[in-house]
C-alpha cells in the first residue's frame, strides 16, 4: 500500500494521539508516510491561506489512504481536526481510503469514531470500508490491539485503496 | 456482480421501500437475485425458530452484496428490520458488502441510513464502503436519483466486493 | 413523582434489563408503577391490534414519566423496543418525559442511549431533560450506579415533570 | 427568562447562523442577552488564555439559558464552534439549559442538531428538554419556524430553566 498521510488532531504535539496513529500508519505501510500534527499549525488553522496548512490540505487530498486520528474531547472528535476537515471543499476525499482513529482515557466512547467521526469523512466523499478504531489511550503502543483491528480490516482496505 | 439479496424492513408488502430497492438490485445485478421481504415474516421473526425466518437469515449470510432497505420511522430504520438483524450472531456478515439504504416522505431525515443504519450494518462485520442512500418515496423509481448515487458508489462496491 | 411506567425492551422476560430498571423506577416513585414487559407481548407486536398492546401503549402516553429500557443489541436498543415504538402515532409522546436506559455487557457501547434512543424519545415529542442513562450488567442492582447518574438528573427530571 | 447568552459558530461574521439565532433569542429574552460570535475570536481560539476567550467562556458558563448555534458543515457544527466548546472544563453546562440551532442551506442535514449537536451539550453537562432546532438558511428571519418550534420548546424551556 502506498501514499499513506497520517493527520493527527490533538492540540497538544507528541501525543498518545500521535503515538497510537504512528503505530496504525507503521502497519499499513513502509516507510508509513508523512505525518500532517495539527497541533504544529495551531492559530494558522483559523487564519486565511497559510502556506503550510494547504500543503497539508493538499497531502491529504493526494493520499490514497489516509488516517485521521483524533483524541476524544467532549465524547468525540476535537474542534482542531474538525476546523482542518471545514477547509477542505465538498468531496475533497473521493478517491481518498480513510481510517477514522480515536483515542480516548476510557472504554465509554468507543462508538464515537463509528457514529461521529466517520459520516464527516463518508461526508467528504471519502471511502471508509473498515470499522472506525477507537484505542484506548493505554494501548497506544500495543500492537496486539491494532493486529486484533486489522484482522477484519486490512482485507477491505487492501481490496479499497 | 453475483450473489446480490435484498432486505426490506417495511411492514407492509409491496411498499414503496421495496420498489426502490429492486430499482437498486436491478441496477447492480443481473438477474437482481432475491428479495427478503420482512413483512410477509412478520410474527415469526419474534417466535423461534421458523424455517423461512432461518432462511431468510442464511441468505443474507451468504450473500456477496445485500440491500438492507428501511422505510424511515421515528426518524431511523424500522423495528420490523432491526428484529431481523438481531437475529443474526456477532459477525454475521463478515465478508458481505452491505449497502444500506432508507427510503423518507420527507427529505428532513436523509442523514438516518449514514448516521443509524449503516452503524448496526457495521457492527454485525459488514463492509459497507459506500455513502449510505437515502431515497424519497416519490423518487422511488426514478432512474438518475439511483445513477447519481452510483456515480461514487459503482467504483467502491465493486472493488469491495 | 407520579405516574411512572416502565417499558423493557428486551425479549427475554426477568432480564437483567428489567432488574436495572425497576432500581431505577424505586429511585423514582413510590409505588413505581406498572412494568411493560415486551417480551410477554411478543409476536403480538407484530400483528394488528392485540388489546393488550393497545393497552401498553395508552399506558405510556398516559404516564407523566416513562423509563424506556432496552439491552444492548448490535451497538444500540432491540428491534422488539423499536417495533413497540413504531406503533406509536407521530408526537404521541408530548408532554411525556422520558429516560433512555441501555444496560450492556461491557463499556463500549455506553454511548448508545445519547446519540441512538433518545433520539427516536425525541422524535416522538418526549422531553428528555437528562443524560441518557446507561448500565453495566453487572451493576444492575448497585444503588450507587444509579444514585451518582440521579445526582444531575433527579433535579432536571423534578424540573420537567 | 433571563441570562440567555447566544453562541454563533460561524466563521463568517455577521452571518445567517448569527441572525438566525438572533431571531430565536429575541424570542425568549427582552433584552435577548448578550451574543459571542466565535469569527470575531477567529485563531485566538486556537492560542492560550486570550482574555476575549476566557470571557465568552465564563458567560457562557454564568447563563441560565445558552443558544448554541453553528452553520452546517460537512454535515455537522463547524471546527470553529467545536474548538470553542473544547475548551470548556468536564460538566461546565451543569445547571445551564442549553439550544442546540444549526443553520443549513438544505434541508438534509436536518438530523445533525439533534443526532451531533445536541449530544456534545450534554456531553457538557447541559440540560437539553427541547427538541433540536435547524432552520433553512433562507427562513432565518420567518418568524413562523421558529414559533412553530416555540409552541412545544417553550413549555419545556420555561420549566427547565
Amino acid at each position: 500500500m502506498t501514499a499513506l498521510v497520517t493527520v493527527v488532531g490533538n492540540p497538544r504535539p507528541a501525543s498518545r494521539t500521535a503515538a497510537a496513529a504512528r503505530t496504525l500508519a507503521a502497519k499499513l505501510a513502509q516507510p508509513p508516510g508523512p505525518v500532517v500534527e495539527l497541533a504544529e499549525l495551531g492559530p494558522a488553522l483559523l487564519a486565511a491561506g497559510d502556506p503550510r496548512v494547504e500543503a497539508a490540505l493538499a497531502a491529504v487530498r493526494a493520499a490514497e489512504v489516509v488516517i485521521v486520528a483524533s483524541p476524544t474531547f467532549k465524547a468525540t472528535y476535537t474542534g482542531l481536526l474538525k476546523v482542518f476537515l471545514d477547509l477542505l471543499p465538498a468531496d475533497a476525499l473521493a478517491g481518498v481510503v480513510a481510517v477514522p482513529l480515536m483515542v480516548g482515557a476510557g472504554p465509554a466512547h468507543a462508538l464515537a469514531p463509528e457514529l461521529l467521526l466517520k459520516p464527516v469523512l463518508v461526508e467528504l466523499g471519502a471511502t471508509c470500508p473498515t470499522r472506525a478504531l477507537y484505542v484506548l489511550e493505554s494501548d497506544y503502543d500495543k500492537e496486539e490491539v491494532f493486529d486484533r483491528w486489522l484482522a477484519s480490516a486490512l482485507p477491505q482496505l487492501t481490496r479499497s485503496a
